[in-house]
């Protein structure tokens, strides 16, 4: 298992084209908007060798029976997957975004399942060829990020409708395909050594061409990424103290789009290639285990955005004023209720043919909506408690400037004992959660609450309790015609 | 154990006073107020018959090694609280309203735990005297509820400053003590076999009086119970065919008001006489099972209540809009997230010194707080898709009239297939939900969710938070004064 | 115009065919599930008598100059749709249910429009013929219902797939016409002197005889009324003190199912008949006024929950609370921006050619969903402050048996000042309003919250708000293709 | 009436010390973070002289008779207090952020209000120095700000318990008074004329020193402005083409710290100085007027808000999907409430003695909170309908470097004839609404949701409800003790 410094040194070979804001970067470890990344999942490696978090952070492979870091394990019991579920809470917790290793993890999942099946019941090798992949990225300890969102333009288009808006295979050939197309929203790609890419939705027949699954090294040829432009990532590029900008080793999560421009990718890296059949459950699959993921990485955040808003009530002198518990009541209420959710999708989760484990299929779904949902209710009511300041509280730089120092000072402290400097970096911390990209973030990662819904309704048995009301009432006593 | 019928020859010789709407009830089992809850009550018995069921209507005593009613039983395993979980959600979804055994079987886990540790901590012997009396209970396979609630008068008020309005000890003797008082909201109490009485709130010094646990059988000399009115209640008295009333066989939670008039209470029977120290995690530790209990009770009676709507769009040929399926996707959200919530709590479950497992205890106030909420909105969304026929539908009792049944049958029809008469009474058998006393049940059984929100608020550790929030931030750099 | 004796003469001429259980009622004034709508509408007689109430209650006809009754007035200027809404408020605060005379008032708003457009437009002489009828109403004073809403059956049909399932006209002659079918949710038309019956939704070239409108009297030929089913109904029927249901002369709303077996409606009494390119604007108009007094409405009935909400938490002597406090300010807040929007429909009101005027659309279609969300979030705080015993309490019938009077006494009873029977008749009171069939009727009366969505949505200027958006953003500075 | 024109003359005048992120600012016409204010400010000059406008944006003085900017006018009559709102809503849908004078407005008609009632009943003369002052506004069409909040230190403590942390007068001589403190949260202060100062908060006897209200011009000796930093601050700082950022001349609303350091206020500008028993009603009537202005305010943002989601459902092919219709309509609902709830509460305004009129308190303070939360659901359905994108586009820079434009514009596009340019700036203006700090600004301005909860209880009428429901339910026939 790579240290953190092996790590660093890995990522310093790392070329990809990357580019924000116009400009392309140079350097992904000195540039302001890609460090971040590069620190979070730096933070992945090095929490693996603390003593206290080993429980959570390392797993022992089914392949090899070595200790690998739990981001690169499929899930083999319930216990693994009740600790995804800690490593999702204590990484969000101990970061403060995105640690860019989740959806890497959750689609490894997916594919064991899926090849499995798909060789069983294909005759394929897909299996093998992904065990083999797999074995090679824990035995390397390799950070890999996941994709499935294509840019899908016109919604109201299937994806053959307008070539290219779903990534596909454009050509094929005795060592691999050339494939084509983009994947939004993708955390932190650029900073990871691998990309395993999945379709994004069910295909059907006659799509086989966007029915494709591989893995791809950071920085391939024909490989660009463009990242995204939130006022955060302008301000972190513009600062001279990190600390002033509130969260200062990670800030919000960064997004890229990557863009294949007919990338090769040799046949031993291809997972899926064509099987539309299986791309509705290999969807759903991953999203099932990506939304209980999901749903533990905002308890995470929710533990820092209930911290902080403790903090800033204790430091205005009010935190034992009663709509000030009542509201911060309501806030762990929140989000002990999406950890909740995620749990139970844990521990009553199941294997499939290949030995995975998968957590149960609504509660997964349940706990991701609870947590999207809480987090919007979480934010009012740390804003609420926090007051204007968390918006209108000048910069901490303005402290470095001798002619106006002494009146923030002054002015800005809270109770006696907390001095202004501590009050305004706690309101900067708290800014990030509830007047940035976040709550966008928590709706829609892992799929939109919409989704979740549909799914749910999908996966109910209406007609069961239907058929129990009918009885109970004793409305099945009166003949139907 | 008792079989169903046993149970009615048992309930045959009970002679307790009991009255509604002014007249004394002379039959339990004939009266069309006390008879639902016998029939609830009868249906614990024959499930645990029913093969299907016995793994989760049947436990192993922890006392004498028997198979004995799960009602009776002492959870000594986290699969034992799973199984207290689905025990729960099975009798609510098979009977549609209150069992009648679940507070009874929640105070037998809390006095397990504290007689154990006030005996260890007081060198009582209230462990051994508590023990015998389950194995009495076990063995004649006794249903038992369990009262707390005390009348409170003038909340302001503690116990000792209005004598009686907390029930208390009034005499102490040899043989054991003599209790006056009451307590409000005793489910189906008249029916069960016994009631173990606990203190409703945590006691201080000075209160020793008002700290008495103890069981009480059916009909002891000086006991009266008092039936709740509402009108549901007058509507079974008149109705000739119960069929028409919606629920024919079990109503709406029937609640009553338990009056000791200077009842005496053998030594025996006695499992708390004083220890003011030991109410709160007496109290406490009941309502955290209490409540995850009550959780799985309310998503019991939502899947009937989605069951119902789920009906009565498909009668009104709706249930394929999509505003309808959003609708009910909802309520599916609602009720499962309550049920995820139940189970974490469960599965979570830890012991205490004697061997008893209690649910995880914030997860089992979030699970309590979820479900009232939550069962308050589906309300809603019911309503919303069966329409205002839900309150303003005729009685069934109107199609035995020949002036008016065929215009009934003829304008009350939904979809062809469906006769009036079956959208009639699934139209009543919702009424009971939506337009009822379950609301308020829901919301204060188990104790109110304000009272969630302060044991919630208790049991999180903010300064934990606050201080992971000023690691994260960098506002632990700079010093506080 | 008439005194209170004077209505109640007129009922006792009335002799219509109601049914209610199954049973044939015989007397109108006498029997316990009519008496309540004639009360009802008596107070209508009696508050028009009230010198205090004078302004509300009575307004001068656009007809004859005379002063009429408010209820059979057709608002002829801001002030008079001001008017309206305080005439709402104030009869359900007075009475605490349903007044019967609102969609019969807001049926005239509609008739006075839409008749006097069809005449202009097709030549026809509806409005003649309305203007006639009304006049002969306000001479008379008589108190008139108004019939919308059809059975439907199976709501992916059109009216002319499920001949009679919407009321249709069977037979035209020179005399009148003959009419059959039915009309749901129809309160206290037994008990009114009239009922204009108007179509229930839009209607398309084919469905001509769907197509209308008309004024029957009560009892006639061919009429049918049966009653609703609720349970407060059959405690109604049981109970021996009025004083015991909580809302003695009035109880819940009381509906009907109206049904037209071949009923003679001559042609002066037929307002459209066929003009099926008018009934859009027909239900719309009279949707957007009830929908302004239905908001209206539920803001009288939101004063009484909340009183009495108040009344309980003093009564238990925890009016002081902090949190109870927090949700009666809630509760005060839902019903005031009720309030506020219904007062804003009227203030921003509009004549239509008639020169009756009309509530602006968008706002008196948001009063009403806000009054249905709101009466919704009510009733959860006023359960929550009341507690359990909104529910459980036994009946004030108990008083009178003298074997458990003083137990009741003694333990019901609150704060000191305030004995038990107080405090049980308030708690029977709120549980009218939050355990019976009133939140139905807020949620569905004047058409159904999705209804509300539609026409909000239908109403909005999306297209202009896009455009506002593309300007201020400078969207619309970059060419579309 | 200065043109806009003029009033940038005036602007190149001003010389306030204005310091941001550390650095002081030269120019404030130049400066990218005070630019936006001075563009906002400007557009209500501009306004003012477009015809189509100025039955909104003028009004006529009631000391001169002469026309002049509404936002200098004292409302002298309902039609003023309507066209206020309007007047809000205009400035808040054609800026897109803060106007920067509403507070200024609102302080002139509490003065107006006030003082007239101080010297009537104290016989000062501050009447005729506030309205001398207010005519030299008037005539020289000065832009206003007005300030309130205090820093408040340590909420438990009084102001006279930590000096200075409220503004205070520190000496009183015979030219005035000199002041210190500080007011936060003021918005655009710095590119105003004047800014007018009030107590922030109900005084008692001993704080006299704190009960000041004066007016102070722009760059006053000893005045400092201290801006906010939010990273959209820092994005304008360096963005080479503002349109990229979505709102190019205004972007959000900028607030800054004015600090008062020993600042000398000459009598004839001092409108309150000691009267602690006529700040409580000060305040309030500031509040309640700024109350409604600021529910007005959102109303106009959730315009824009509506438009922008409208458009991106466009560009994304899925307006008309019924969950997307559902959603927008639920926006529309929530806004349209907030605006008739500000509506309202013009419409049932009423005079004070000076002749100001004011909004109707209850409904200004209902509106307030409806537009609040109403703005938090709002974003929660923006961010839905808009999708992950909204916060993961990457910048319009982007465009401008040729190896990756193509991308872009392949890859961003929605439907067919909308490019990717205009879905990249919809999403960046949108984002600025929903990932950006105008929720908290929503939430606090104006007051924070607890204060419109307090002020609607203490205004609402409990005793005469609960009479009401005591009368209704005819508990008041039970003698109370």
């Amino acid at each position: 298992m790579k240290t953190v410094e092996e790590y660093f040194e890995s990522v310093k070979k790392l070329k990809p084209k990357v580019y924000v804001a116009g400009e392309k970067i140079k350097n992904l470890i000195e540039h302001p908007n890609t460090r971040p990344a590069v620190n979070a999942i730096a933070k992945t490696y090095e929490l693996a060798f603390k003593p206290e978090y080993k429980r959570i952070m390392r797993a022992k492979s089914h392949i090899t029976g070595e200790e690998i870091n739990r981001f690169n394990h499929v899930a083999r019991s319930i216990g693994d997957l009740n600790l995804r579920v800690e490593l999702a809470i204590l990484t969000s917790k101990l970061i403060g975004t995105c640690n860019y290793r989740c959806a890497g993890c959750d689609v490894f999942v997916a594919l064991d399942s899926i090849t499995y099946e798909m060789d069983k019941k294909l005759g394929t090798n897909y299996y093998e060829r992904f065990t083999a992949y797999l074995k090679y990225v824990q035995e390397n300890d390799l950070a890999c990020s996941g994709g499935l969102t294509d840019p899908k333009g016109d919604r109201r288009l299937r994806p053959f409708q307008q070539p290219d808006m779903y990534l596909r295979v454009v050509e094929k050939n005795d060592e691999g395909i050339i494939v084509r197309g983009a994947k939004l929203h993708q955390s932190g790609a650029f900073a990871t050594h691998e990309t395993i890419i999945l379709p994004g939705l069910s295909l059907r027949e006659g799509e086989e061409d966007y029915a494709v699954a591989f893995a791809v090294p950071n920085g391939a040829k024909g490989l660009t990424y463009i990242l995204q432009e939130t006022p955060e990532d302008a301000e972190r590029r513009e600062v001279k103290n990190l600390n002033y900008v509130g969260l200062p080793d990670y800030g919000v999560r960064l997004t890229c789009i990557m863009i294949f421009d007919d990338v090769f990718i040799p046949w031993d890296r291809v997972f899926m290639c064509g099987e539309v059949n299986f791309t509705r459950k290999l969807v759903w699959k991953f999203a099932s285990t990506h939304r209980m993921v999901g749903a533990a990485c905002k308890v995470g955040f929710g533990d820092l955005i209930i911290g902080a808003t403790q903090a800033i009530a204790e430091y205005n002198g009010v935190a034992e004023a009663p709509h000030i518990r009542s509201k911060i009541s309501e806030m762990i209420y929140l989000n002990e209720k999406s950890r909740a959710c995620a749990i139970a999708s844990a521990l009553k989760g199941e294997p499939t043919e290949s030995g995975a484990y998968f957590p149960h299929d609504i509660f997964a779904n349940v706990a991701k909506l609870a947590a999207a949902r809480g987090f919007h209710e979480m934010i009012k009511y740390a804003i609420d408690v926090a007051g204007g300041l968390v918006v209108t509280m000048p910069s901490e730089s303005n402290l470095e400037n001798p002619e106006i120092r002494e009146y923030l000072k002054k002015y800005l402290r809270g109770v006696e004992e907390v001095p202004a400097e501590r009050r305004m970096r706690m309101m900067k911390f708290l800014q990030n959660w509830v007047a940035g990209p976040h709550l966008a973030g928590a709706w829609h990662g892992g799929g939109s609450p919409e989704a979740q819904k549909l799914t749910i309704y999908a996966l109910s048995n209406l007609k069961e309790l239907k058929a129990l009301a009918e009885s109970i009432s004793g409305v099945d006593k009166i003949g139907a015609k």
